[in-house]
């Protein structure tokens, strides 16, 4: 005997319930399609994730609810479960809601709230404290939500492992970072071995604000094998079959356990359905998926259509253009070329090739008269003396005030070039290059860029970023015959200190022995990256595919004196 | 017998522990020339208070660590309770340490972490469970952190209850906001009551970010009655005499309890200090002081001395002006007169005469000639049709650059200059007016920058600020005849709506019953103020003094359809 399971793979949007509400039914369509008895979706479906303060409008979790409410009339032949806010005794709950012949049945509240990283939910729920068995024709299925089954040897296993299940359902909504997929699939195998009974983990795909959901829902078999899983960063839904442990061998069951008795159809006949297709960690092809996924998501999501890059002729203007193309269409970019005095013939002629290799539009809009009528108003204020930064970071910011009048005047949002390693080190201008609605490169090492720029090429088959933009010493072209170089360390150098400082948050000296550098060296770099803050407090949003992106898992003091 | 107490109210600085160190050391020395026993430091008295994400460092953890351990010697003569992060058997606690006859005697762990508003203690810390008496010549004083004492029929205080000390040590990092010394002196007198002892509460004061502390340290009676305070927004050392309960009749101690005794000198003669002084909570007056004192700190804990303020003439930046000269002297501040072809001879006039009244440096760049060359520029990519907001933008962002460029010259800080409204509904130019290091109008509903204006004028008994400047319709003088009234409802209408919905989360058809509106007209404004979340992400910090402010205690995302 099987049960015939869904989990429904979807994209849902903070805060938009009816739209999330539409999403749900369409593949509860789906799902009755494809003869599916129980269909699970991922966390907190109804409201998106994650929905940070909207949790505490008593509006929004009343919406939620009546959404939740709403979806009774749905569960005719068909079981839900759903994940939702809900309160309860004047406590609000991270909720897995089981909705079955037309009622909602039973409520599963979260056990393990994240409340490090990105995540705060301690800010919001409190802990539930009972486990859900759903007892199908005597057989046990268990309700879990995401961080519930993370924790090795915790609460929930422990009770999970002596009810045994013969399936978990774990909803979540677990974000995306380089590596994650591999660290997730561990962790479910450890739990489905730990408890011994199958894992049907359904986890969303979409970009919401910094953060990227990557899918990869995933039937991990008892031994700790994926059976079967979905694509990645994109909508699905994968349906399998469960098979129903019916032994009167089954264990009593503790009495803290809430249990939930409920008729649905089970096939006779049908075997389990394994679907081949296992995905894996895939390096690059993932973080350029994850880029494109995730920006696309944050323009379409804010209601834009288009977007503007200024194009410099570097590398990183060139990686940004690409992935917007990749994530909007051709169509729908235009590349900004704005020149100065200091920009080399090479530079201008590369972004214009660069923007004709992926057929979007280009202006040309040169920064020097404005330059010049500055420096005139400037000159009596500024008076003798060195204005060096002064007058480079007022380029930066002609560029930016350009870009924004033309994305005031076209609705058009700016996306912003800078990578994890110029805006670690604020080697950036504010107001300037950092001027716009999304970085999508903020999340990188410069290192990262160049590999991500030759897989673009490779994946394309030719040569969209040109070979002379790669090749180039980078520079900022701010002034005459500038380098990266001038101002910072070499990329390879200083990436890896960087990963090692705002990742590991590894002590100074240990970076220093571990990558054979002087300390002090180490330390100037470090002071750098913490004096730096406030820039980064004003720096656009961007997609996170580091363990720790500068965002809301960096949450560093700008009045800061550590030194170490 | 008095046991002769010091409550070392410090403004500390985050990160900064030899700082911090030097000035606990200081207090230890003029509590000694007072012949305090025991000296009693705020919360976090090592790290400052918030450290925010450096508590995930090591190396700033095990630094703290010795910073207390130096403190060993210290205590000759004198006991003393620090605040620090100590970590211990692989958890991190927000602690009390006691030290007394130069050892480390015992350490208190914080039991209530709070993890709402602006708090994120259990991203970091672990929760205490044991409370901590030291008993004194057989009198019990009992140590809590903060949060500890502001739980009513919490398990601190049922704890405590029973323990019958003669004193409550509190130490606290507890932030300002209008309103909140009333409300915790509210919760001191109710835990001293309900607890039956003496509250001797001490907090830090200064700036910290977007946070400032009001200091305000306080000895409350148990019949609730406050006998001793300190200043607020200063430092101070509030001395004060506890009389010993040395009866027999002392309650058995709960085992869970841990009990240090110690070898404190205790007064025979002299007969409990009490300070006539008890502080209030003086509305305008606590605000203003509230704003000049997070100004300044955050200028000088970042090292700035000058800063430099646009001043269009109108009310928000003559305000700021104000501000910034009680805060860094009219010798460090310099305002900057940016008019246009749209600025009226009235506002530029009034900008002269403040920089006069308050006695700053005044300079006038215009920006009409940079306007036109713009124009001339973008005259090809815009083409025809409407303009309109991209460049009345244009105009707010050319300032913007001045002034960036003047502080990029003179390493200056650049104070901006948007008031609370403003920046609710969006009504600023991300990179124009909004361009800057520090907010000082950040969390001031425009209706109290009015108040706050003329209190600046009736405590200084004279017109520093124009009384044209105050009568004047507001106007951002970008586009001819333009008046705040064209794009937002008038102030007094708008702003307790604001309230009501950012302070309160009040849903939308409440406001509109409480205050009388149309529902469609609050939806209107709530979804303008939802929909500028990301101008806001990219705004510069400023002196929290409202309940809610934008900043760590508003996170709301930016990609969010919540329409109620």
């Amino acid at each position: 005997m099987n049960l015939r399971i869904g989990l429904a793979q979807i994209n849902t949007t903070v805060g938009d319930i009816e739209g999330n509400l539409k999403k749900i039914r369409a593949s509860i369509y789906s799902a009755k399609e494809q003869k599916v008895s129980l269909l699970v979706f991922p966390e907190l479906t109804i409201s998106g994730y994650p929905p940070e303060d909207l949790l505490l409008k008593p509006s929004f979790i009343s919406s939620c609810s009546n959404a939740v409410s709403s979806l009774a009339n749905e569960s005719d032949n068909i079981s839900l479960l759903v994940g939702a806010p809900i309160s309860s005794g004047g406590k609000l709950y991270n909720s897995a809601v089981f909705i079955s012949e037309n009622k909602i049945r039973e409520m599963y509240f979260k056990r393990e709230l994240p409340n490090y990283g990105v995540f705060d939910e301690k800010r919001y729920f409190t802990q539930g404290t009972s486990p859900l068995i759903i007892d199908i024709n005597g057989s046990r299925f268990a309700v879990t939500i995401c961080e519930d089954i993370w924790i090795p040897f915790g609460d929930v296993e422990k009770d999970l492992a002596s009810a045994s299940p013969c399936a978990v359902f774990n909803l979540s909504a677990s974000p995306f970072y380089s590596g994650k997929l591999s660290e997730r699939t561990e962790r479910i195998s450890r739990f489905a071995r730990n408890v011994k009974s199958t894992v049907c983990y359904v986890n969303i795909t979409g970009g919401q604000d910094e953060l990227v959901f990557d899918g990869g829902s995933m039937v991990v078999a008892p031994t700790g094998e994926i059976i079967s899983s979905a694509n990645r960063f994109e909508e699905e839904l994968l349906v399998a079959g469960i098979e129903l442990a019916i032994e009167n061998s089954n264990p009593a069951i503790n009495e803290k356990i809430t249990v939930v008795k409920a008729d649905i159809n089970c096939d006779e006949s049908s075997k389990p359905v394994v679907t081949k297709k296992i995905i894996n960690d895939d390096g690059l092809e993932s973080i350029y998926k994850a880029l494109t996924c995730c920006t696309g998501d944050y323009i379409r999501k804010n209601c834009f259509e288009t977007a503007l890059i200024g194009l410099s002729g570097g590398i990183d203007s060139a990686l940004t253009a690409c992935i917007a193309v990749e994530a909007i269409g051709n169509e729908n970019v235009t590349g900004v070329s704005m020149p100065s005095r200091f920009n080399s013939s090479e530079t201008k002629c590369d972004a214009k090739i660069l923007a004709e290799n992926l057929g979007i539009k280009f202006l040309e809009i040169p920064i020097e008269q404005i330059f010049m009528t500055y420096l005139s108003e400037l000159k009596e204020p500024f008076g003798e003396g060195d204005s060096g930064l002064a007058v480079e970071n007022l380029q930066a910011r002609i560029r930016g005030n350009i870009l924004m009048a033309l994305s005031n005047k076209f609705n058009s949002i700016v996306l912003t070039t800078g990578n994890k390693s110029e805006i670690a080190m604020g080697y950036c201008t504010l107001y300037g290059d950092t001027a716009g609605g999304f970085g999508v490169l903020k999340d990188l090492y410069k290192e990262m860029v160049y590999k991500l720029s030759n897989f673009v090429n490779e994946k394309f088959g030719k040569e969209i970023i040109p070979k002379s933009i790669i090749q180039r010493a980078p520079s900022a072209e701010l002034r005459d015959g500038q380098k990266d170089e001038d101002s910072l360390p070499p990329y390879p150098v200083l990436d890896p200190i960087l990963k090692l400082y705002i990742e590991d948050n590894c002590p100074i000296e240990r970076i220093a022995f571990l990558l054979n550098h002087d300390v002090e060296f180490v330390r100037k770099i470090s002071k750098t990256v913490d004096r730096n803050e406030y820039k980064r407090r004003q720096a656009p949003p961007g997609a996170k595919i580091t363990p720790r992106a500068f965002g809301k898992d960096h949450r560093m003091p700008m009045t800061n004196k550590f030194g170490n």
